[in-house]
């Protein structure tokens, strides 16, 4: 007998022949002799349907106030979840946030948890029921409603699950699993049958839409067995967990692309201490968040300085550069907001050489420029030109022996 | 300075417009020196689609979960109407059941109130917020949500109004107070400026539907100053309070017409001991309720039996019906759904004899004929052929001077 959680994002849950079958599958693994806790998020559409209601009455709506409202799409769906277990013969209970109970900070709209309190989980477990949670939702030290944030809900699962001690999260979604890539890119992505926490960080970072990122980071720390599977589906989906020797022989485990970066080159900035410094300041003061940066060798007494931040933010950021650059005495600043950053993960590199030179040789051979370049120790991120990005992804997959095998 | 609650129902905060409206109202108020509570029923419109998702997923849902459920309308309200007193500048915060904290027992979707601990209420009104209750929803002491029951706003409104010894309650709705007769049946009804809680509650339990009975209940109880008002007007509304001399000189108050009975009439009943308590407890066991129930003199040892029963319930009462009429060796037992109940209530029947005999006469004169007659101390109601209920609520009307002054 195991103890997992099952989580099930809004489209599972879209319908109410959709939230049928999630009782179904919670029954079925109930049957199986496990201990189930479903943690479940807002119908699809119906959290943008309460922001509309919001928005309509203040566009900078008070934050406590506006959790209190986003809050109901999840329980709206505990509530009908829990009805459809008992509708098909089975025990259930659901828990909202503040009965869980899962305490956050006072962050409103983006709280962070804090700890959980377990113990009616466990009741509810023990008198055999299903345990069915409300995702996305907690409650603050002063029992305010609070909220984690788009996403929240698989936060909500694996902090659950490791709170309890499950052993095994299953995020249930649309696809059945993490892809070598994006399989609307390159029709020969293949799913993953594991990866480890570490490369699914990097790649939720670069834009991987299948987990969020902090909830891999909380499963990483409490070591929570994590399951991407499809609701609509009986494949095993993709396990993401520790790394292991296996692992460590597969160079590269995805091709990750990301087109919502644009890229900023400050020409002629004068070499002085500080430089760097004033400008993300000035970035920084105005809440937008820089990705990749590059500084050339200085020739002359001046650098170049290239840098990335998100297309939503591009206007601000021409408005503040302008500004900076006449400051420091730079020269021309450059934006181009045609390119898109392609990258490869894998913790093959850590113990393997030359992997970075022989992305830079693939992308050179099928004659695409490189604008910028960024590592980690499992990754490396080139920014090219946005009309190569198909190219460049394909190509990469096929070089690092990804593609579906015949 | 005063303090009050006001509650404002499903069509006040039907949408965003509405509940600005609402906002401005409480923000008035507030401005005018009082200490304000607001209560808000769910957006009119919302607790059907709630209920109908219910309803797709099992047509016996748990009841405790349905709850989960259809709590959340009055739960978006609470917060959307936060976000717009605080978007006009006045500052407010939201509770919901378990927050109040409204205890109730665990009878799920027709809970009643036990007690409030209203520490939560005054510690937000000293910090000068406008405190904006969930109605329809409470916590048991197990912390489920429970709901109260159709109308249950009211109910929370005035329950709180008490635990908190407002110096009144306004219920705000889409008609201006509470009128004589109905308006779209006699053109010549007139709104009372004040009305006994007495006779408010019988006007409720003969299908006024402008406040929940147990509200005038509670009020009455606790002596809860009550005002019936508009939204969306500035007319003072009606004042629902204790009887006072000037209200003795009225005969009547209201004439009422329900028109959701029918009558059952059970010939020649054995006249022995026992047969009604078999008859009714027959019904009971089926939960088919009986209002208005005549049994004449016995004749040659036999007596004829006419009570009637909610049109909604005329088949069951019809299988049941015929089986007791069987077992108890009566004669054959007539349907009416062709109807009508017409009631006059008012105070001064206590202290005025004659009132009902002016009744009957002015049916008479009508040519109206009276099927069964049940009175209470303070009020008398006939029923009459459905085709002459107009008629009959015009004339009685008029005969006692209700009749809106040239």
């Amino acid at each position: 007998m195991a103890l997992i959680v099952q989580k099930y994002g809004g489209t599972s849950v879209g319908d109410v022949d959709r939230i049928k079958n999630v009782a179904r599958r919670a029954i079925a693994a109930k049957k199986a002799g496990h201990q189930v806790v479903v943690v479940v998020s807002a119908m699809s559409g119906e959290t943008n349907r309460l922001l509309k209601l919001v928005n309509g009455i203040s566009d900078r709506p008070n934050e406590r106030e506006q959790d209190v409202v986003i809050a109901t799409g999840e329980q709206v769906t505990i509530g009908l979840v829990s009805i459809a277990i008992a509708a098909q013969g089975a025990r259930a209970r659901s828990f909202m946030g503040h009965q869980c109970r899962i305490v956050t900070d006072s962050t409103f709209s983006k709280a962070r948890i804090k700890h959980i309190d377990a113990e009616g989980i466990f009741a509810s477990l023990k008198k055999g029921e299903i345990a069915v949670i409300a995702g996305f939702q907690g409650v603050d030290e002063e029992g305010n409603v609070t909220t984690l944030g788009r996403g929240g809900s698989d936060t909500t699962a694996v902090a659950i699950a490791a709170a309890i001690k499950a052993d095994a999260c299953e995020i249930y979604t649309d696809v059945d699993g993490v892809y070598t890539t994006d399989p609307n890119v390159c029709p020969r992505a293949r799913k993953l049958d594991r990866v480890s926490y570490e490369e699914m960080m990097e790649l939720a970072s670069l834009g991987a839409k299948v987990l969020q990122i902090r909830s891999v980071e909380i499963a990483m720390k409490y070591r929570v067995p994590l399951w991407v599977k499809s609701s609509f589906s009986d494949d095993p989906g993709t396990l993401v967990c520790e790394e292991d020797k296996a692992m460590e022989d597969i160079l590269v485990s995805g091709v990750a692309l990301d087109r919502n970066e644009a890229r900023v080159t400050v020409r002629d900035v004068p070499d002085q201490p500080g430089m760097a410094a004033k400008i993300f300041g000035a970035l920084d003061a105005k809440a937008i968040s820089v990705d990749l940066i590059v500084q050339n060798s200085p020739v002359n007494g001046k650098t170049n300085l290239t840098f990335t931040i998100g297309k939503a933010d591009l206007v601000k950021t021409q408005d503040v550069m302008k500004k900076v650059a006449r400051t420091l005495k730079a020269g021309p600043v450059e934006f181009d907001d045609q390119v898109a950053k392609v990258s490869i993960v894998g913790v093959g590199m850590r113990t393997h050489s030359g992997v970075a030179a022989r992305m830079f040789k693939t992308l050179s051979t099928e004659g695409v420029n490189i604008l910028a370049i960024s590592t980690s120790e499992i990754r490396v991120s080139c920014l090219i030109a946005a009309k190569y990005a198909e190219l460049a992804v394909r190509a990469l997959h096929s070089e690092f022996g990804l593609d579906t095998r015949a």
